[in-house]
């Protein structure tokens, strides 16, 4: 692979306009509209097929690289470790998550077929990891050294962490009210962190004009085009785990809607190369106390602003940013929707760590949640099979997990008294 | 493979008393000391070689299963799916953890080539999910259906996890003062936790009581001894990482000597069946504030217990539990000792982030501390080359994350404001 890639161009998904894939692309220059990245599935499939990229060393994100938006010598050459400096990069190992058959959680769920696809298994412990990977390679490309986004959350970490292994600085803007834990994590990487006085908005909107000021690169999912690329990524590894045999469809909780886009993308991609035969059918959860992009499909209207009444902070987001792409990817499957209420968060998280081992945070446990009443109330049948995504893990907010868990059998050092303990449970 | 395995048998480390090798071997039935498994290095010579072992998709701990102590049909056959009830059993992917060439935190440093070992990056964040995972496997081998240990971290969590994911109960005893946050991630993980109305001594003996009493599985790596066979596989994926040429030396943090011990075992097998054609010298790093086994190195005499005063939770262990092992590995590697303060450990916390993206708990980032000591004091030589290993990930403890990251730069939502903030640090 030389330094062409197989990317066609940049379409925008509001009013069509085509444009040419720079580095540094943001929205559409005629409408504003979120761009949509297209590649030359032809040569794709000319070039490439599973069996040749299941023979790869490679078990990261990059392993996909004919269906990645970066310039062919962007990534290192495996034979003789040689390539551009955008190569020569160092880079966290992101994604090829494991992929877990679960038969114990399927049961008692009600359900036939349940994979779990954990991406809390990432370098910074979220799916974020993959957009902020490719925000990295993008940014090198453009010849950026530094990067910026405003977040507290999942994407401001894995941006921190991802820019610094590569040696980018980076721009962090966060809200006065962000939990201290996070804004310490960022920190630890060596983000310059800018604590904003003043609400999530100022925050984002000091980003923006601190972004225009300095050129730095712009690491915002619904405004970088190339983010949801690497997000996308997650749907590659879940075809290839099953071995291109996709099941009926795939859980994933919805917050901005960047996520299950990106999860669209990926499957599309796969389908149009003919490396997969199918489509899956999309399960969009989202929180019974922030659903306005299930509301929309649900009633068939434009999506209207929600309260972000959730624990589920990840996908508490009243004001998507990324609401067209999202739409179109549930209507396109042909997808259902669901929500959850936090009761049923923090029961799907106890679900899957006594099942499975898999310790997800509130939103990584929502798909979960939503497949169990999915299930429950009919909505999709018995014999399906599903894949649930946990996009976080649990460790990223210990808080909610001590509301979820319960309380330990408190006793004195006796083995009598532990004796009469575990009887009267009904356990030894 | 079928369900013979390379195991030759158990000898004991203190009176040299051999044992057969059974899966539910405890301690020397003669003295009390130590086992340690032996393997017939001919026998793996003749069948396996690094180029096969290279070649095998299984990018887990369970990829080196000529080496572990595992029937042959314990393991799944790849080819076929098929195997024993052990081998069908549904496992946490643990191992094949990401391994980094970090030149910024080399230069940094002063030293020429240094390599990071990141092992919190594995089902439950660190290093002891493979042990725990062993402990599941052998667990099944010996028809027990429940597991159990004394501990409140990372023994603790990754067997709650490990065990959960293959069904099996856990009984997890804990001092009342374990902090709740890592009592809520057992609960999660479905163990029973009994919460001991006492010290950690009165804690661990109820436990011994109750394993004897109803005859549970022991989880108990000082104890049991497959358990370090278990640890000893990040040595081999350190080894294959490197291409099977070793680095200098190896680091790693030490609190009851099993993980250091579980090292050296690895690359002794790897140099005995010809896979590597030297050993590393091994660095042992231990808090200032608790450094008993270093001590005893230092001085050369025996062991004496120490308080435990430091932020290190992992590795502040007073009484080591492996004592002999972890002194032997030591003085056979011709190793060097190094002790850190807490303000080391939260120095190389932020250097680890800053300049490679790893975040690491305390205990985590100790070895990377002791690097950085040894050489400064010249210790190890700036052009020595070494593996540093990340015991733990920082998401374990995000309070001493915070202690350690400083605070970030308080704005109101004003461009000017920010300009003159970011030049008066020199930033832009």
């Amino acid at each position: 692979m030389n330094d062409r890639n197989y990317v066609s161009n940049a379409v925008c998904v509001k009013c069509g306009a085509v444009h040419e894939a720079k580095p540094d692309l943001t929205t559409c220059e005629k409408c504003g509209g979120i761009l949509d990245i297209r590649y030359d599935y032809d040569r794709i499939r000319s070039d490439t097929d599973p069996a040749k990229i299941q023979a790869r060393s490679d078990r990261s994100m990059w392993r996909y690289r004919e269906f990645l938006p970066v310039r062919g010598d962007s990534l290192e050459d495996p034979a003789n470790g040689q390539g551009s400096k955008t190569a020569l990069l160092p880079k966290l190992r992101v994604g090829w998550s494991p992929f877990y058959r679960a038969d114990r959680l399927a049961r008692e769920i009600g359900l036939e077929t349940l994979y779990i696809k954990d991406d809390g298994i990432n370098p910074t412990a979220s799916l974020k990891d993959r957009a902020s990977a490719m925000a990295v390679v993008k940014a090198s490309e453009a010849g950026a050294t530094t990067i910026a986004c405003s977040s507290t959350g999942n994407a401001a970490s894995s941006l921190a962490g991802n820019a610094a292994a590569a040696g980018f600085e980076t721009y962090i803007f966060v809200p006065e009210r962000a939990p201290k834990g996070k804004v310490a994590q960022l920190m630890m990487f060596g983000a310059h962190v800018i604590s904003v006085q003043g609400t999530y908005e100022d925050t984002f909107r000091l980003s923006a004009e601190a972004i225009d000021q300095y050129g730095w690169y712009n690491r915002n999912a619904a405004i970088n085009p190339y983010l949801m690329e690497g997000k996308k990524t997650v749907s590659f590894e879940i075809a290839e785990q099953l071995n291109w045999k996709m099941t009926d469809y795939v859980a994933v909780s919805v917050g901005d809607g960047c996520t299950i886009a990106g999860v669209w993308k990926g499957f599309k991609d796969l389908f149009a190369a003919g490396f997969i035969d199918r489509l899956p059918r999309l399960i969009s959860v989202q929180a019974q106390g922030c659903c306005p992009l299930n509301r929309a499909i649900a009633e068939g209207t434009d999506w209207r602003p929600m309260e972000e009444n959730t624990i589920a902070d990840s996908i508490a987001v009243g004001v998507p940013r990324n609401p067209d792409k999202a739409l179109n990817a549930i209507r396109e499957s042909n997808g259902v929707v669901v929500n959850v209420s936090d009761e049923e968060i923090l029961a799907a998280m106890r679900l899957l760590g006594r099942t499975s081992g898999v310790f997800a945070e509130p939103a990584g446990a929502a798909a979960t949640a939503g497949v169990k009443k999915a299930v429950g109330t009919g909505l999709i049948p018995q014999d399906a099979s599903v894949v649930t995504i946990v996009t976080g893990s649990g460790l990223k907010d210990v808080a909610n997990a001590m509301k979820a868990a319960g309380d330990p059998l408190l006793l004195p050092p006796d083995l009598k008294r532990l004796e009469q303990a575990l009887s009267a449970q009904g356990l030894v």
